[in-house]
């Protein structure tokens, strides 16, 4: 069987489950190891039963390294001290090692890059594949338009619950504007605008925030110049995204030589 | 022949220009009267080949009360002091008097309530069919979809020059909003979304204002509920449409009772 | 308890499913029948626990009357011949059907009319609380922005699967702007443009279809001026929301005297 | 003076109309010469009193090669024939020739790189920056995101008064994607969908044209996959762009040494 042997880490969480239902329907992977915590309740269930996609013989564990022994691969998003150890292990079973896991110190990276001398990783703060995309190419079309034609706005919308603004994404994609321009986002960004606020002051980044019903995401980077604008959009669906990304991100791994990668490099640009 | 006639005042001034402008492109109407101020330098010339339309006979000049004796209408873009002496003209020769001065004191309100009597008034801070028409379709979404599920939020566009968020129209919407809602809009507006937010109030209505380029103006209302969104938008081309739809209330209003009357009432709303 | 008791027919269909696990997470109302098919595997089991809502102690049952008997209201989206025989016994039991089911034939729509005499029921080809208040405003703005000055188009994206288009709610919108025009849809619509297609020709209807991905569906209704443009949008970001506009047209029949509703009476409009 | 001295060719048609005025307005331009045919009415007139800017100094004329020698660079929005010659001319000159000229043979084009031998020339079927970048964009995103996740949709609104769809830019944007993809556009592209369509064919491009009102010309292209979609558009709000366009390209041309460039050259990409 030529199918991409993945392990599931942080099983019983609620990123995991959305990763067993998502390995469970995608091609070319398969679910061969789920890992929880020593002392987790759910040891020694079957995954499958436990995310809602029936029996499939792989029991929750915990022991990782058993795990990565019979595996190609691990989907990891926990957090930062579980995911150094784990890429510890991938590296000693030189497999490919998917990292979603946020919050990671430059400790924490120096360990993951260590261990990228030996495992395939791929690490990204937003594993959607769209995201990922629209960042390069709002790098691009900033750079491309200069600031003295082009003014540059960043709208999102989440549900009502999201408590705060604007969205890390939002953020994520200022700051790939920004370096398309070569400027600081910190210096250039307004992030308010109420009452008497001026013309706008050339080369700066704008940001908006919307906030209602159950939106899961909505991004959208503005470059308006003298007669045209561009506008570039990310629209998610549903959290499966991450997931989904996580596992494109696994198959582009899957047999290449160990190194600390991004989902730019799985996206080829 | 069955053409109305119509005197713009303010004729030699930015808006004044557009109207005769406007008026020359438009069917059932024409250019018979061109009003500016006593000692304007354009007195005496020919307002088409003022307004860049070639000559049509009609010279400006410095007296209403002659040039309302001979018209159906009058447009008039141009300040409170000036409307209210115009609408007791309109008055006396009983003619439509179609204002998009803004700025009105409650006292001119009332000047020009009492020429209502004998003038066909139409007023509206904002002569755009389609801004009118939004506002009308806000208020009744905004009452049908009740705040227990649905957000409202309104973001408008406009170009690098604007000076102030949000936009009058936004707010404009934000009332019909409210309205639609029986809320008090002051009371119930967020006009900033920056950091920890906290989770969205219910019943609010939140503002976002993009600025860049040369975009004309743009303004959305959304309805965000559980599972599903109405967006509601209107999107300026030129500055055109504000004389197009002082045209059409001219139109409207010819041989109409007289009575102060919106645009709403012109939309047949 | 004030709550209102509803019984869910066709309870172990998707569409059932869907209702079951709306009906839990709303307020004001609670499941007390569940009904199939006699014949039907399920029947005797718990409803709840078949949705995956956990233990509610309702049996499925194949006794509509009973069920009827004790409740307040019925959620139906089934086949016309059951909704037919459902409706007489809401009558018997003098409570409110609210009514999803598509495809009756005029003499079953005649029989529920006469079911009505004693049955408050809600009837809609489309249950969304958003497309049916957007198909309002779609009339209202179709009508006051007449044929020579504002062109309409509609347009609509749906997910990869859809096998037929424009969709059935495209034509609705579409079927709503001919009447605030009083013009008949199929006389005025444009299907297909490509090619050589010459200028638009005035009052027509356009409709364009998208497919792709996984988008649940969305539609805009486009009025196009000189200078200016309305857009009316619904979006939908999941099934469930006919379940909850169900949900809600049963809490607006509650107590209201019987007849023939619709989901604009429900809006209020 | 630093300001790069420009020729219009076909002064007095209404692109050369639009390029004279556009280059009245930009910073570090300036006209230095225009061009008619022989025997036009306008030789001898101002070029800038014809355009509506007032007097330039700068006589309308039939002798390029007198008014190139004194330039440095021409702009050119004319006719195949006309184009070659200008060509010819810039060569001798050995300046910038931007050429916005549609409808070349293959042998025009022939000519036109054998003079990009000594002239600097910038050819493009659309001058707008922003429609070029969009290409680019769509190109890598067709690229990197593949046919088996996601679907590529392109759709475009345009004026009453266009007579054919979709539009050239809407193919222009077509080719892009299947540039991108590694496919041949005719063969993949999917035009009219209307009726019982069946499932959405994997790998297949499809259009929709909107029409109505005074809409100048928008383009989205969307990348539509699993729970997610990428959206890219374009939105002129006025014709001017393609002017600014070339002013931009002469620009970048100005010293820069002879060969035949694109716009994506211009644009650094």
């Amino acid at each position: 069987m030529s199918e991409m042997g993945l392990v599931v880490v942080g099983a019983a969480g609620r990123m995991g489950q959305v990763l067993l239902r998502t390995v469970h329907t995608m091609e070319g992977v398969r679910v061969v190891g789920a890992i929880e915590r020593s002392g987790s309740p759910h040891l020694g269930k079957d995954a499958g039963e436990l995310a809602g996609i029936g029996i499939i013989n792989v029991a929750i564990s915990d022991d990782p390294l058993a795990a990565f022994a019979k595996a190609d691969g691990v989907l990891d998003f926990t957090v930062p001290a579980a995911t150094v150890e784990f890429a510890g292990y991938a590296a000693q079973a030189r497999i490919a090692h998917v990292i979603g896991t946020t919050g990671c110190s430059p400790d924490d990276d120096a360990r993951i890059a260590a261990a990228a001398r030996h495992a395939t990783i791929v690490k990204s703060g937003n594993m959607s594949l769209g995201v990922n995309l629209l960042s390069v190419l709002v790098e691009k079309a900033a750079q491309a338009l200069g600031p003295d034609d082009f003014d540059i706005e960043i709208v999102e919308m989440h549900h009502r619950h999201k408590v705060d603004a604007p969205s890390g994404t939002a953020l994520l994609l200022g700051e790939a504007a920004a370096e398309g321009r070569k400027i600081a986002l910190a210096e250039k960004s307004v992030r308010v605008r109420d009452g008497h606020t001026g013309v706008r002051e050339t080369g700066t980044i704008g940001f908006a925030a919307l906030r209602g019903g159950s939106v899961v995401g909505e991004h959208s980077v503005i470059l308006a110049g003298t007669g045209e604008r561009i506008v570039m959009s990310h629209l998610a669906e549903d959290r499966t995204i991450f997931a989904r990304g996580a596992v494109k991100a696994a198959l582009w791994a899957h047999g290449r030589k160990p190194g600390l990668y991004s989902m730019r490099d799985v996206l080829g640009l």
